[in-house]
């Protein structure tokens, strides 16, 4: 771990700061968890009362905060102020290097310059990998998908034939990319499988969390849009258009042929039914089940969803109706 | 891509066409995305309007559709005629073929005639594999376990020991068949596991999704009946009895020792509770919570489960509470 | 199979016992499957109707039992004594062992007495393995990751580096431990990275099973405390915190810096915001949402989650209003 001056973290994240000038920053810690030594930083107001308490030796505050203190740096966006620091100087990943021998890659498989690939992993037929792209163990990627300049691959990811991955995407451990959606025709009585022949397009910096399944379109293409993160164990249908710059939180589950905008929040365990119109900017609260087409700036939450302000007044009438004494009052 | 000369797929689906003969079909597409040269199809009644713009070449439509067109091909049902057309002419994907060197076979593993094998799949002691089986890559088979002829084993999928998977099944990647179930018993503030000495049985013609996760019984046998179909991300608990023909849509989680009859539909996100029996042809709702045996032929939904026509009831009479002016009228 | 004789399992158990004393016992199982010289148990009073059927030789029940049979032993707990029966004579569970040729370990680890290791699991640079562990195909250890004395790692798990799992843990497949934490710090309509620079400590004794994740702590450490027992499909956010003995249902999401006490038991499905306080011994009903702290020995179910009674109290309420005839009865 380095030990970087104060003076030069101040200068990097454009902050005010009246404090000690010979100071040096060994880590960047929360407020309660800091030592001696260490940087913190206030973005969610819940933790307040820790600015007292904490150990840390500077501490990057929102530039409107109330109060002095000699440990503060005052930053815009104390968060994305952190984010960067650490970035700069904390960041201590081991990534694998070069091309294990135990590694299968077939010869029809063309790999840009400086590609890791692990041990164990496989690259099939006709796959292209980029430039400075990082494939830990485990990996499949099968035959004619594309990963594009800068990605990286974490263990046991599947990405399955003729997909194809953007630019500096993250793709974190045993999630499947490209799948089959879940198409049958039912004849008879029985279940017949609809062959799922298009494919999965996930444009330039995404993230994708661990134990996430993304299936492949039944024909055509299933889209996640540029910037779009999705964090663990989510699951999208087939032909689903996910916009640029969405954030899909954990165990949201989104069905097929339905699109988002752009800048859509899906709080987690929220489930979308299928061939849904979401527009831009739209929020869904965590467990929400949305079963219309929400235009765009809608907030909404409940099962099945509701405007927020709607939500809150249901919640709000409910209990009243069940406070003791009232309509309820011989219930129960 | 082949080119198919339309008189073959008319033929083929059994349908009324009348439009020129000399067309081929080069791909199968949604409405919206079809190309020149592709055959479409209309199934769901929501994207009706979209007839008049698809430059598809031909369109599968139902017999009894209003209007006429000289693309369209009419068929008792679009849906399965296309899946039958795509099956018979445009399905893609590439298998892997013969055992790879660098798969780990022990010699006490049986395989029939013509099994593909992929790198780094580990066959155990004692599993037999049928003919014609396809293991990708990274695929574990536990010692004593049995994979039906036919059976199609995506990259990844764990198969824990002693199970039993049948004829013609296809597993998608990431899913661990077998793995134990969550039984403990509380004593004296400690929680100790049962070790779980059942096994999963699944029967022919059962299709799994990715990362879905199915236990083995604590005794006897976790079972999915024939011709089942799971989607990702599902959670089936130990000694789960799932009938024939049901269809099991993503993120549902079944607890142990619950029962369903054959039929049964399970909308995502839905969650069963334990040692329940669920009849033959239940619908349940998506994200329902089912907390009570469920008879025959019933159509529930809600959190907890109401049949259709109660939930509906409560959801109007909650929205005409909440309207503004009404008893909620000081409410928020 | 062994054949036990009464007698044993009798005195091991500390049960009442008056039937015939020559008999061997093969297996265990439930009451509707237990075969011909196989014991069985009756824990949840809903199958005592099987009592009368079934063909067990003998069948473990609690002391305080009604009734008289020759085929009873009579004990304080008969779901912990059967585990203990099942333990003690009844487990089958084939490990791998030994270091097979086909792993990869790098010259950098350290590995324990009696150690075994899968093929295709990779050991990476200044991973610590205890003794007694086993490690099955698939798995990846990343670079200075713990696993202690005792745990067992099933096919395809990652760990993360630098986690560190405790004590004769169990960890089943496919699941994820210590991928990064979803931390975006948005500035300028772009989701920047947070790097997630902490790690996963895992206590002594905990069980996880398949396709979980749990995140690694954007600072400072993601814990789960001793003898947890998590099931599968469950996602755990960065730098939660869980006490000792929780039991943690299959498909639960707990998001970020959330915090519960000790023996909290989490029904399925259930949601726990981020940054909350869970108090110990609280009881979260199936498919909950939780959004605010809750004290201990709570027990809330709902969405959002209400104590037991009130919610009891609403559903009764919601019933009423909804039957026909009444405030409802001109609505649907």
């Amino acid at each position: 771990m380095p030990a970087v001056p104060i003076g030069q973290i101040v200068e990097f994240v454009c902050g005010e700061y009246t404090g000690p000038g010979g100071l040096s920053v060994t880590a960047v810690n929360t407020l309660r968890e800091a030592a001696a030594g260490e940087l913190s930083f206030l973005s969610n107001p819940r933790y307040a009362p820790q600015l007292q308490q904490t150990k840390a030796i500077a501490v990057l505050v929102p530039k409107q905060i109330g109060g002095n203190d000699v440990r503060w740096v005052r930053v815009d966006d104390p968060y994305f102020a952190m984010s960067q620091v650490v970035t700069r100087w904390f960041t201590r990943r081991r990534m694998p290097a070069g091309i294990s021998p135990q590694a299968s890659i077939t010869p029809g498989a063309k790999l840009g310059r400086n590609v890791a690939v692990g041990a164990f992993a496989a690259i099939g037929d006709g796959v292209t990998i980029g430039d400075e792209v990082v494939i830990f163990q485990g990996v499949s990627v099968e035959a004619g998908a594309v990963v594009g300049d800068g990605t990286v691959l974490y263990p046991n990811v599947v990405i399955y034939e003729e997909c194809v991955i953007g630019r500096r995407c993250v793709i974190h451990a045993n999630t499947v990319i490209g799948s089959d959606g879940y198409g049958f025709a039912t004849n008879r009585g029985k279940h017949h499988k609809i062959p799922q022949i298009g494919i999965v397009r996930i444009e330039d910096d995404v993230e994708i969390g661990a134990g996430t399944t993304i299936d492949r379109a039944a024909f055509g293409e299933t889209v996640i849009g540029e910037g779009t993160k999705i964090d663990n164990l989510v699951q999208i249908g087939h032909n689903v258009k996910i916009g640029r710059h969405c954030l899909i939180v954990s165990q949201v589950g989104i069905a097929g042929s339905t699109e988002l905008g752009d800048y859509v929040a899906v709080g987690g365990q929220s489930g979308l039914s299928g061939h849904l119109k979401i527009g831009s900017r739209v929020q869904i609260g965590g467990g929400t089940a949305v079963v219309e087409d929400t235009p765009d700036d809608s907030k909404v939450m409940g099962y099945p969803a509701l405007p927020f302000r709607q939500f809150a007044r249901r919640e709000a009438l409910l209990k009243r109706l069940t406070a003791k004494g009232e309509l309820g009052g011989h219930v129960g």
